[in-house]
């Protein structure tokens, strides 16, 4: 994967009780589908990150969890850093149009994905560099993060290998097999 | 999407209190993405039916949403009925080694993806015709499903027609603009 972008992801808010899994999963889905660090904004979820940190420490990185208390500030420097920025929303414009000028861009450029998630404020749609609908369809901040990253690195994040993990899983036809490696 | 396989979206157990964001987000992924419905089992949750219902009265189908209480019953039954049956799991063969052999089989059989919950019982193996993981790596049920629907429609799926929309996308460079066919 050395030769693949570098792409993060911004989770646009977050409450406590009400977003945990789906915030754990757009972490999960971040790291394991090949982006380098997921930014936690909304509510301070110290569990969140503690177990996101907990995946890495098993599972292996590099992997980085940071938490920015306004999201849209947070946009703001990343684009002065000269990030490409992609708002994920269903009124976007449609992937397979947007795939071209996004893939472009991540050659020169690390990207940064923002995931909303039920309310997305208008103004938004001003901060990224293109809006991106995956299907414009109802759907799953979380799957259309995974689709995101799977086409953006052609699908050679599905065979990623992961460094300094504690487990490893051994593909099985039948069952299961995962090796302590340390 | 006329020449696309029919795929069918089995989710393994619910909780109705824990369950039902992630439940609700396997059913938006299986109908956005191309699947031709889903099969909720578990705790029987009128609610979460009731949601996806009016999803598809919304935004287009077809799609079906339907309960089977003994899981396991049903994989079985389609299985009698000549299904392909998939299992997602992280232990199994990388989506990578096995897209060939589903894609055979989608040519001429209907397709049943099985997502788990959390825990899946160690039988759950046997069961079906292969078991597949989309990066051996914690992941989220959500985004494996939206994976494989993709890799096994080859993204046709992604700009999807839906018939009998009360509501549709017109997809925008900036904001947003549904229009109400009816």
């Amino acid at each position: 994967m050395d030769d693949l972008p570098e792409i993060h992801v911004l989770r646009m808010g977050h409450r406590i009780f009400r977003d945990q899994r789906i915030s754990s999963h757009v972490a999960l889905v971040a790291r394991a589908h090949g982006a380098s660090s997921v930014i936690f904004s909304g509510q301070y979820d110290e569990r969140l990150i503690h177990s996101v940190q907990e995946v890495v420490a098993n599972w292996g990185g590099p992997f980085s969890v940071s938490y920015a208390k306004d999201w849209k500030q947070k946009i703001r420097e990343l684009k002065e850093q000269n990030f490409f920025v992609l708002i994920s929303t269903m009124y976007g414009v449609n992937l397979l149009e947007a795939i071209a000028e996004i893939r472009k861009a991540a050659e020169t450029r690390d990207l940064l994905i923002v995931v909303g998630s039920e309310k997305v404020p208008p103004d938004v749609y001003e901060l990224g560099d293109v809006n991106v609908a995956v299907t414009n369809q109802p759907s799953s901040e979380v799957a259309v993060l995974a689709i995101m990253l799977d086409w953006i690195f052609g699908g050679a994040e599905l065979s990623k290998e992961f460094k300094d993990a504690r487990l490893k899983i051994i593909p099985q036809e039948k069952g299961k097999n995962v090796i302590k490696i340390r």
